[in-house]
C-alpha cells in the first residue's frame, strides 16, 4: 500500500491563496505559497494542540484559543505593518515582505505544551532555541527559502527594523496576543488598537518607530498590557493551577527516574524517562527510533492532559492526590505578599501539611508552592518604543509621554504561596 | 495519607455565589449553591475536554470552544428567560427557577468526545440516555437535590412550559450554541437576538410562545440556524474530516477485536475492546475496575486525539494512512451532490483507489466514505414556535410570518462522498 | 476685506489624502484627490445637517447619523469592492474606480431634509433628478472631472457592471445603509456580513453576480432588509411622526399661500410660499437673489425643525398644536391593519376628531392621516441577484436557493391610521 | 379647538415601563412613573437637540449622538450601581434608588446649546446652576416628586454616596459619557469596562469606593480618559471649530447691541439682544412675553446652526467671513504649543491678517484665537477615588496603585493658536 500523505506537497500546487475566518481578526488571507505550505506542514499543525494561555482557561473559561490561531493572526497583522510602512514610502521588496511573515508565523513553533510552564521541568532549552532548530529544519525541508526568514530572526539581516517587527516591545506577537487573549478570556478591557497602532509605524534609522500622534495608543497599548498580566497572565488561581501542574511533573519524573512503574502516552514518557540537555536537541540524538527533536515535536497538551487524568488513579498518593486536584480543578489556595515567604513560614507550613495531610515530612513539599511573578509592562533595557516628532526629531516613550512612565519600567514583584484549601494555616 | 479530595466538598461552604467571565455573554452571575456544586463536579469538569464543535477548529481556527462553556452560557440564557416571564406575570418559584437551570446546565453531561460522531460508533447508546444516567447518579450524590430537574428534563413536570425552555426549538440550548458557535467560528452572520428574543417570550396555555412584535427576531433566528449549518455545522470540509474520524475508529476497532495489539489511552482500550449495550450502561457492568459509566465518564476528546497521534506509526497501513490524514489534516476532497451517490460511482472510485493506493480491495472501502447531510431550520414535528398576538390570538410561526417559512420547514438533504485528494476520479 | 473661502480650492493643494473615523467600518482612507474635493465642498457638507434616518430619531434616540456619514461609507465599500472584482481578474482602471467611487459618495447628494417625507410635500421633484443636476453643477466646477462618474450614476457607461456598484439589489447604498442604521439603532439583529458578500462579488456576461458560495449570505442579507423594515424603516411610531410632518408642512404651506403671516427660516420660506416645478429647478429659475437649486442646497434638517418650534405658538391651532405635538415627541397613536382605511371608519373618525377636538369639520383631517406601507425586501423586477454556480453556469438568486425566495419578492403591503392618543375611537 | 397636549399627561396614565433601543447599552428599561414622565416633558426632550460633542462632528463625522441619549445611558447605569451596592448588603430604598436615578437623568437638562463654548458668550451662568433651576420648576409641576432628587443632587442628603453616584470623580456621567463618545467617534481605544468597574463598587464610611480587585480597571480608565481628552475633547480641530463658534457669537452679538440689522432665529435672538445676569435667570425676568429661563429652555443647537448659515450672506464681511468658515467647515489652522502665546507673536500675526484679510486692523482679532487647554485625567482636589481592601483598610487609589499617578494628576496645560489657513505666518 502506498503512503498517501507524502503526495500531497506535489499534488497540491493549485490555489495556496486561501482565506481563513478569523474571530478576531475578520477574513486572514494568505497570500504566498510558502507561508500556505508552512501552514501544512505537521509541525506547525501541531500548535493547535497547544493552548495558548497553558491552565488558564480553568480560571476564563473561554481561553482555549491555541497557538496555531495566533501565529496566523501575527502573521495576518504583518501584512498590515508592511502595507503601512510601505505607505510611509519605506521600501520593502516582496521577498523580505515574505521573509518577515514567515519569521513571524514560525516564532512560537518550538514552544512546549502548556507554555513555558514545562521549560526546566520536562526539557531544559528554551523554546526560543527549538524554534530556531525547527525552522532550521523546515528550511531544509524547502530547499532553503527560509533563509531569509531565518536571518530576521535571528536579527542577522541588515535591515534591523524587520526583527523588530518580529521582537520588540511593539512586535506583532504582542499585538496580536493582547487582542486574542482579551477576546478569549472575556477582558475586554485588555483590547488595544492594534489597527491604529500600525497606521503609526514608521522608520527612522532602521529602526522601527512610532509617529507622535500615536503616543496615546501607546500609552493606553502599556496599560493594557498591564492589566493583561495582573488580570490574566499572573492571576493567582493561574499561578495555583500552573504551579500544582509543575509539582505533577516533578513528582511523575521523580518516580519515573526512580524505576517505578508509570503510566503515560509514548511522547510524554521519552521526556519523563530522560533527562535532555539542548545538545540532544541540536545533536539529533536518538531514542526508541526518533530523535529527541522528532519526539519534542510531537508532544503536546493531550500528552499532559491524559497522562495526568490517568494518574488520579497511581499508588503513589502524592502523585494520585495532585493529579486529582488538577484533572477536577480543586486548585489550592494562594496568597500573594510583597514580601518572599521566609523560611519560617514555609516550615509552619509544611509541618500542618505533614500533620493533616501527608503525614510524612518528606512529601509535604509536594503541596507548597512558593514563588516569585513578574510583571513590567515597558522593558526599557529591552529595546525602547521610540516615537517620531513631526520635524523629524526622535524620542524615548518615555520622554515623549507628558505621563509618567516610569512606573511602567519598574518591575513589580509579588511573592506567592500556595496550599491545600483545607488547611487551616492562621 | 489522606486523600485530598474528598474533604472539599465539606469544607467550601462559603462563597458559592461567583462570578464567571464569558467572552459571549459578558459576566455570567452562579446564583445558587447546587448550581455552584454541580460545576464543581468532576463528571462537569469533564465537560471542559470535550470540544463543542468537534472537528470543526480544522476549519475555523478558532473553534476551539468547550461544551463546558456553552452549558454556562446556557444557563445564563435560563435565568434572564425566568426573569423575562417573572416580568410577564407568570409564576415561577425560586425551586423551579434552580431546578429548570440544573437541567440545562445538565443537558449535555452525556455528550461523547468529538460530540454525535462517536455515537454508534464507539458507543451504541445516545447522549441523552447517558445524560440522564448522569443526572440521576448526581441526584445520588447530592441527596435528591436533582428530583425536581430530572422531572422536568423528562418532561413530567406539571408546568411544561419549563421542559421547553431546555428542550424545543426556542430552547437555550440553541439561543447559546448559535451565537456561541458564530462568536468562535467567526462567522458572524451567525449572530441571532438573543436578548430580543427572550425579552419576547410569554407563557400561554402552559407553552412557551413568543410575542407578535418578536416575529422578526423569530425570522432571522431560523435563517441564522440555516446559515449556520451550512456554512459551519456540514461544512464540506468538516463533514469530511469526520468521516475519516469515523473510519479510524472503525478499523481500530476492528484490529482490536481481532485481536491485534493497538496503542490507547486506557479510557479509550475499555471503548475499543468491547461492545457494550445501553443495558451494560444501565446495571452498572463492570470492566477493569470501574462501570461502563465510570469508563465514559472519564473519556474525553484528549484519548481520542492522542491514540490517532500514535496510530500514525502502526504497522497497519491502513490505520496509520488515515491517522496521519486526520492528525496533519491532510483530508480528503468532499463532493456534495444532490442525489445519492449511486453504487455504480461507489465502485468505480472503489477500483481506483485498490490500483492507486490500497493494492487490496478489501482495504478501499476505508478511504472512501459516502452519507447525507441533512438540514431543516425549522422542524415543526418537533413541535411548533407558536406566536400570541395582542388580542391573545395564537398560531404557528409559519402562519404569523408573512414569509413563507415552509421552505425552512422541508428538510434540505444532500449527499457527499470523500476520498484522498490524489486520486483522479474523473 | 478679501474672502476668505475661495482661496482654499488653490492653496490646500497638499495631503488630500486623509483617514477618518468611522464607529461602523472603522478607519476610513480617502485616496484620491476629487474625493477629497468633492467631500470639501459646501454641497456635500450640507449632507452633515441631514439625518439618514429622519424622524427614526424618535424611537432610535441613537439614530443621529447623517447622510455624509453614509456616503463616507458607501464610498469605502465601493474601494473594498473595487479590490475583491481586481482580485478575482476583472479589469478596472484607476480612472474608472475613481470615478464609480465619486458616483457612490455623490448618489444621494440631492436629498431633502427628512429623507423622502419632503418630497411631493414641499418639492415636486425627485432627489434622484436633485442628484444629477446637482452633480452637473459640479461637474462644471471641477472642470469635467466627474464626466465619467455621471456617465456610470445615469448607466451610460459601457461596463454596467459599475453602475451596478451604485444602484441595484446589491449596491454599495444598500450594503453600507443597512449596517449602518443598524448600528445607530441599537437593533443588532439587522447587521449583515457586507465584508463577505463583497468577497463574493464577481462579474459575468458584464454584470455584478456573486459566487455560489455566498448564497446564505445573500439569504441573510435579505432578511436582514426586511426585518429592518419592519422594526426601523416602517416601525409605526416612526410611520406616525411622518405622517405628522408632513400633514404640518401641509398646513402650513397653506397658511402661506393664504398669504398669512408664518414664522420660517429663509430657505424654507422660498419653499414655504412658492410651488416650483421641475423644469424650475432644472432651468435655474431665480428667486430672491438666488436659483431655486442654489435655495434648495442650503436647506437642511434644521430648517424644518427650528421653524416646527416657533410655530407652537402660531396663532392656527392647527399648526400649532401639531407643531407641538411633533416638537414634543407627543405623538399620534398608529393603528396598522391588513386592508385600506375604508371611507366609513375614516368618517366615524373625522366625526369624533370634530366633536372632541377642532369643533370644526373642515379642520379635522389634519388629526387623521391614512395611508400604506410596503415592503419587500427582494425585488426581482428591479433587477435580480444572480448567482454564478463553480461550473460557471448563472442562476437567478431564487433558484439558486434551496429556501422559497418568493415569500420574499412578494410586496407585503400595510394600511396604517393615525391620530391622536386621547380619543376613544372604539 | 382643544389644545392636545395638556391631555396627555393625565391620559396616558398605564404602561410607562419601556424598553428603549441603546446603541451603547443595550436594551434601556425605563422602570418607573416618575422617570418616564420626566423624559416625556419637553425640557428633557430638547436634549435631543443639543449634541453631546458640540461640533467634534466636524472632525469625526459619527459624533452627532446627543445629550438625551446621554442622560438616558447614565440613568440606565445607575440602575446597575444600585443592584451592584445592594448585592454587597448596603441599604437603598426604592425611594432613595428613584431620586439618584431622576438626579442623573436630569444632571445635564441646563446644558448651552453646543455645550461649554456658550457659556460666557451667550449667558453668563453656569450649566450646573440652570440644571437646578430647571429641576426646581419640574419638581413643582410633579407635587414635589423630585424632593429627595434635588437633595441628592445638591449634596445635601444625609448619605453621601448617592451624590457621589451623580457627581464625582466615578460618577454615572463620566462612566457613560467615556464609552459613549468613544462608540460614536469610533475612537475604540477610548473604551472602559464599565460593567466590571460598577461590579467593584462598594461604600465604606458612607463613601463611594472601589473593592481593591478593581484598581487596574480604574487605571485603565484614567487612561481612557486620558486618551479620551488629547484624542478627541480636545482635538485641535475641534478646539479650532469651537473657538472660531465663539468668535462668530461675539461678532453676532455685537452687531446686535449695536443696533444693526442681523438674522437670528427667535429664542437666539433674545439673546444676542440682551445681556442677561443669573439674576434674571433666578428671578424670572420676562422678555416678549416669555421668562428668560422658558427663552432658554427652547434654544438649542438648531438656533446656532441656522443663524450662521444665514449669516453667510451678512453685509458684515466679518461675520460672514467667519459664518462661511464654520458652515462649510473651511476651519483655520491650529497650532499647539507648550508656552502661552506671546504678545509680539499675536501682534506679528494681527499686522498679517490686517495686511492679507481685513485691511482694518479693528477687525483683525476675529481671525485669531489664542487660549489654552488643560487636562488632568485624575483630580484629587475633586474628590479622590478610594480603594477598599480584603482586610477592610482604605487608600487613595494613588497609594493603591503600584503605578506612579502623579502623572495623571498633573494638569497638562497646551496653549493654542488659531488662524486662516491661507495665512504664510512663518
Amino acid at each position: 500500500m502506498k503512503n498517501l500523505n507524502n503526495e500531497f506537497v506535489i499534488q497540491q500546487q493549485l490555489n495556496k491563496k486561501k482565506i481563513i475566518n478569523d474571530p478576531v481578526l475578520g477574513f486572514i488571507n494568505l497570500q504566498s505559497e510558502i507561508i500556505f505550505d508552512l501552514i501544512e506542514h505537521p509541525v506547525f499543525q501541531r500548535l493547535r494542540r497547544i493552548k495558548q494561555l497553558g491552565l488558564s482557561y480553568l480560571v476564563f473559561p473561554g481561553a482555549n484559543h491555541s497557538r496555531f490561531e495566533h501565529a496566523l493572526g501575527a502573521s495576518h497583522l504583518m501584512r498590515q505593518a508592511i502595507s503601512a510602512l510601505r505607505l510611509k514610502g519605506h521600501e520593502i521588496t516582496e521577498a523580505e515582505a515574505e521573509a518577515v511573515t514567515a519569521a513571524i508565523l514560525l516564532h512560537d513553533i518550538g514552544h512546549a505544551p502548556f507554555s513555558h510552564v514545562l521549560e526546566n521541568t520536562l526539557v531544559e532549552i528554551s523554546h526560543e532555541e527549538i524554534s530556531l532548530l525547527l525552522m532550521n529544519r523546515l528550511n531544509k525541508h524547502f530547499g532553503g527559502k527560509l533563509d531569509l526568514a531565518i536571518q530576521i530572526f535571528t536579527n542577522k539581516y541588515k535591515k534591523r527594523f524587520l526583527h523588530q517587527l518580529v521582537s520588540s516591545q511593539l512586535d506583532m506577537d504582542r499585538l496580536d496576543y493582547l487582542n486574542r487573549d482579551s477576546f478569549f478570556t472575556g477582558v475586554a478591557e485588555g483590547t488595544i488598537g492594534v489597527e491604529r497602532i500600525i497606521k503609526m509605524f514608521n522608520i527612522w534609522n532602521d529602526q522601527l518607530v512610532v509617529d507622535e500622534k500615536g503616543i496615546y495608543s501607546i500609552e493606553k497599548f502599556l496599560i493594557s498590557r498591564r492589566l493583561m498580566y495582573w488580570q490574566v497572565y499572573l492571576h493567582k488561581t493561574v499561578v495555583s493551577a500552573e504551579s500544582l501542574l509543575i509539582n505533577i511533573l516533578k513528582r511523575a519524573k521523580e518516580l519515573a527516574i526512580a524505576g517505578q512503574q508509570i503510566y503515560s502516552t509514548p511522547a510524554l514518557k521519552i521526556f519523563l524517562e530522560n533527562k535532555f540537555s539542548p545538545v540532544d536537541f541540536k545533536r539529533n540524538t536518538m531514542v526508541e527510533g526518533k530523535t529527541v527533536l522528532d519526539w519534542y515535536s510531537i508532544l503536546d497538551d493531550n500528552d499532559i492532559s491524559i497522562s495526568i487524568k490517568e494518574w488520579q488513579w497511581h499508588t503513589d498518593l502524592v502523585l494520585s492526590s495532585l493529579a486529582k486536584s488538577l484533572n477536577n480543578r480543586k486548585l489550592f489556595r494562594t496568597q500573594l505578599q510583597t514580601s518572599p515567604v521566609t523560611k519560617i513560614t514555609e516550615g509552619k507550613i509544611l509541618e500542618i501539611i505533614t500533620r493533616e495531610i501527608t503525614g510524612d515530612s518528606a512529601l509535604s513539599k509536594y503541596f507548597l508552592m512558593t514563588g516569585e511573578i513578574t510583571n513590567n509592562a515597558y522593558n526599557k533595557h529591552n529595546g525602547k518604543i521610540l516615537v517620531l516628532d513631526k520635524t523629524g526629531n526622535i524620542k524615548d516613550m518615555q520622554q515623549a509621554s507628558d505621563m509618567n512612565l516610569n512606573a511602567l519600567t519598574k518591575t513589580i514583584r509579588k511573592y506567592f504561596l500556595c496550599y491545600p484549601k483545607e488547611l487551616d494555616i492562621n
